[in-house]
């Protein structure tokens, strides 16, 4: 729908601007520079590299455009997806999932639809992944059942990728493939993708420097900047000038945070507030967070090692990441600090600290089940001191508020993100939006990942860095962008949309399904059934009525006589006419029902007539 | 379930603390100094019946306890009614209604079990209402309907429950007494209610003290501290430090921002933003707010008046809300400000404001409308600015954000909470809490009116203030709290809890009717209905399977034939066996379906197996 509205806005045409030729003019200065002094081996390399494509485009080449398609993640938080398409080679950036709307009635996760992939497998030279979170990885294996291609990911990102293969058992069909931090990959002739260290709320994030003919664009993945990082590995800083200086194309940035002023804090901020709790702290210590926040798990680890305890892992997606963390050398400790959570009964309060999934209230997780008392293995008691170190991911406030309450009913100390600063965003606010402007300075820009009012503060904040609004490109999922040094449009359009995954089943919910579902979960239902003699048309049995989160029968015995008698008499009036045609007696009795049920309890629940015959 | 699990714990008994005894002493030196001095005519009267009590408490009367029973508002926001009973008599304040919780799939709202109430109905001397928000007024006609007693409130409050009494055809019967802020009323020979004045989102808000012989109580309502308020009317702190100078037994204060440090801003500091965006627009202007806000309504016109604009106004609540404001004098403006919606085309966008609900991006709402095209009158442009003066509530983030997508895809600016202050709290925050506190010194504390946290964060306030633990009152819905200077003891429970109003329906929708909504809404049904002969049990018609929500028939025509045949094979094998026993057949033809239906699917559809006879 999303799609739709835009259908008639987005077709921009963008001119060279006075500025923007300058700009070029002092990005040619630069690259003459660089040829004259002393370089490091890499920069020759690179300089090679510029000169000779330099040569050839004024030469002989005139550059095709570049094809940008994002596929999810454009006016939305989730399945961010995007497709960079020259000329007959294609590479696709991430492939995540994103969790249902209140409207999406059992719906369990939404991924994006991929038929343009499909459709150009042949030309799909690989998968790149920024980092190893949901909203960009979690659709890779549904993407994999349909298409089969390589995957690139730097080294944690593949192991939790690889963790998804296994369970769907797609480990031995995939071509996964580890890249470092700083490493550059080609893919086809005309893709060469970077991949600068970045920071963000799991490890081993990467922004992505991509090179094609018809220029580079720096995509940012997610970040924020942390400039005292818990693993000390800054972000790459001056490989984001250094391209900058070359020249970039287009610079497609994370806009999560983008209405929010100032800086995100410091990961490495909570560590204090951490210990600060921990500190002549006799209770017993549970802590629940993201599970992929591996940073905050670390120093969840320290304080538990300066404050002399153990702890005990809980939840399911918490002990699968700290496994793959631990194995691949992201979470550092002593081998003997994590313990086994069926032991905790051997440990005082003091002594121990227990890990849980839950901190945003999610109805069948760890912490909510505590809170709940149904918790097998750790039962909450005045004795606790509960951190839940998180905030509320918009729609979860209500379950983070009821897991607080109930923690707090049973006499637990709760401290949580109203008290105390025990969660820091993952994502960059607008000053750090800035800096990566004013690092990469962009000829064009593309705000990128958030909802539509995101992408328009990320927007304002560019045009108050001095990018002309005619060179940023608001986009949306399934508009084509083709872009070059010449200028950039929005051209056409491709299939894109969401498929909602429900079970086993993979798009066969639609409309229809969660209508009905909507009208279901309102009002309930009820079923007539009637049983007709096939030669005569008359009615042999019933009707019989049978209703489902209408009324509370037992109480409500003379309603549903009411209906049966209101369902009868039509029925009747049906015979007396004549009409044995079973559409027609259906809908006589469907509307009768309504209306008069309506009338006496201005409820609609569904009505579904049903006739047998014998 | 909340009170169930407190069942075991509030049982507090409080003990005479030297402290307490001591504070004893100088009110009764206080009360003294004043009978010496030149009194006003109403502290004189005051004085007296002060005296006269004292003495008769003093030598023949020892009170007795004062009973306090919330039946609503406590670990909850909204239905806030309590019950204030000394020997054979009862006043009730307030009686509001809450809105379902998420699980409570087509509720459409909540009111509070007056079980006790109806009980004790010849005891009831009156139903106090503090002001005029739905949590407090909302239950009235519901309660009226039970039980026949009198209102008494301030003008405005009085006005919009008069509404609600006309709505449902209750005006007549009912005895409503309006009373002036500053005005007590005695009812019945044990209590007297002082209208005190004071702050609020909605005006004529009062504050309550209840004298009693045994003791008095300060009830704050719904409050903040506003020193500079839209109507000049300030709070009446010189009478709440009469009261605690006097003696206040008890204070119960509202909670709902307890946990955030600091004060809430003044309703006036929202003028001078909105005078900001108004001064040089020449856009369209549209704002959405709270209805009830009546002083923010009244910023805007000021803001329209100063900008030379008119104001026409959008959905039925606002509509209802500035008639009935307008009428009793709580707006002022002059005649020609407000135009009809239907007129707007006779002006210019620049001449324009348009004044709209929709603030919290409820679905049906003018506002929610308008952003999707929808709105049969106000048709949203580019050339629209769209203020929306007001913060999510917990629960409302998505519509809300949801909104302001829409609106700004339209190309409509829209400035909301996050990038301007454009709303304020109507709620105290800790410092004003404070205030209260100290200005009314009470010997016990009970937080009232929010979540359970939000109880626990005042009662630390209290006792940052010095209230003593021992002395803080943490009650719950239903509980009974005996109180008077001897002491205070929570001794019982008296039936409490929620009734849900679905359509007319008033308690008709219970835990079984709600969880068949939610089964039905996750995954939908399958109906299976079979015709046997009576005499023979053979089937003689069907198995017909009919689904709804489940999946899309179309494109499952197979999966949909395989449950036929399951069915059909399970009839079989009935017959085969000779089981012609309904229950037993439906339920192995359940069973089978789904655990068949689960393993194919992953799915859990309610399945409902008919017999019929012939």
């Amino acid at each position: 729908m999303t799609e739709e509205k835009q259908e008639n806005k987005g077709n921009i045409s963008i001119k060279r601007k006075e500025k923007n030729i300058k700009r070029n003019g002092e990005t040619k200065k630069a690259s003459t520079r660089k040829e004259t002094k002393t370089t490091t081996s890499r920069e020759r390399k690179e300089t090679r590299k510029t000169t000779r494509r330099t040569n050839y485009s004024k030469e002989i080449f005139k550059a095709s455009k570049l094809k940008i398609i994002p596929l999810g993640g454009l006016h939305e938080v989730g399945k961010n997806i995007t497709v960079f398409e020259y000329e007959n080679e294609i590479i696709v950036v991430d492939c995540g999932i994103s969790f249902p709307e209140d409207d999406m009635l059992g719906v369990d996760l939404v991924i994006p639809d991929i038929t343009y992939l499909e459709r150009n497998v042949d030309k799909i030279k690989g998968l790149i992944i920024t980092h190893g979170h949901e909203d960009h990885i979690g659709s890779v294996p549904y993407l994999l059942k349909k298409i089969n291609i390589p995957i690139y990911a730097t080294r944690l990102t593949a192991g939790l990728i690889r963790n998804k293969l296994e369970e769907h058992k797609l480990l031995r069909s995939t071509k996964l493939i580890e890249v470092m931090q700083g490493q550059t990959i080609s893919l086809g002739k005309n893709f060469k993708v970077e991949f600068i260290r970045s920071s963000h709320s799991i490890p081993d994030s990467v922004m992505l420097g991509i090179t094609t003919p018809a220029g580079t664009i720096l995509h940012t993945g997610d970040f924020k900047v942390d400039y005292t990082p818990i693993d000390g590995k800054i972000m790459d800083f001056g490989r984001i000038a250094e391209l900058g200086n070359k020249g970039i194309l287009l610079l497609m940035s994370d806009s999560t945070n983008s209405e929010r002023k100032g800086f995100t804090m410091s990961e490495s901020s909570i560590g204090e507030v951490f210990d600060k709790l921990f500190l002549n702290c006799t209770k017993r210590i549970v802590v629940a967070t993201f599970a992929s926040n591996v940073h905050r798990v670390q120093q969840i680890v320290n304080s538990t090692i300066k404050y002399h305890r153990k702890i005990a892992i809980c939840g399911r997606s918490m002990i699968n990441m700290i496994e793959t963390a631990k194995e691949l050398g992201y979470i550092t400790c002593p081998d003997n600090i994590f313990i086994d959570i069926d032991t905790i009964n051997s440990y005082t309060d003091e002594q121990l600290v227990i890990l849980t999934t839950g901190s945003q209230g999610e109805p069948m997780s760890a912490l909510t089940r505590m809170a709940a008392g149904d918790h097998r293995k750790v039962k909450i008691t005045p004795n606790d001191l509960v951190i839940i170190s998180a905030t509320p991911i918009p729609g979860n406030e209500k379950f983070v508020s009821k897991v607080i309450d109930d923690l707090m009913q049973i006499g637990a100390e709760v401290v949580y993100s109203s008290l105390e600063t025990i969660h820091v965003s993952g994502h960059a606010c607008q000053e750090e939006q800035k800096l990566i402007l004013a690092l990469s300075k962009p000829k064009y820009f593309m705000p990128v990942h958030g909802e539509y009012r995101q992408l328009i503060a990320h927007s304002e904040t560019a045009q108050s860095m001095g990018i002309e609004k005619e060179n940023i490109i608001m986009m949306s999922n399934g508009r084509v962008l083709e872009i070059n040094e010449e200028g950039a449009n929005i051209t056409s359009s491709v299939p894109s949309g969401r498929i909602l995954v429900d079970g086993l089943g993979v798009g066969d919910v639609g409309n229809i399904v969660l209508r009905d579902r909507q009208h279901l979960s309102q009002d309930g239902l009820i079923v007539i059934v009637l049983t007709m003699a096939a030669n005569t048309g008359e009615v042999v049995a019933g009707p019989e009525i049978i209703s489902r989160g209408f009324v509370y029968v037992r109480e409500s015995e003379n309603l549903m006589d009411d209906v049966k008698s209101v369902a009868r008499n039509e029925i009747k009036k049906c015979e007396q006419r004549g009409i044995t045609d079973w559409t027609t007696i259906k809908t006589a009795v469907k509307e009768n029902l309504r209306d008069y049920i309506f009338m006496k309890t201005k409820r609609n629940p569904m009505i579904i007539p049903i006739i047998m015959e014998v």
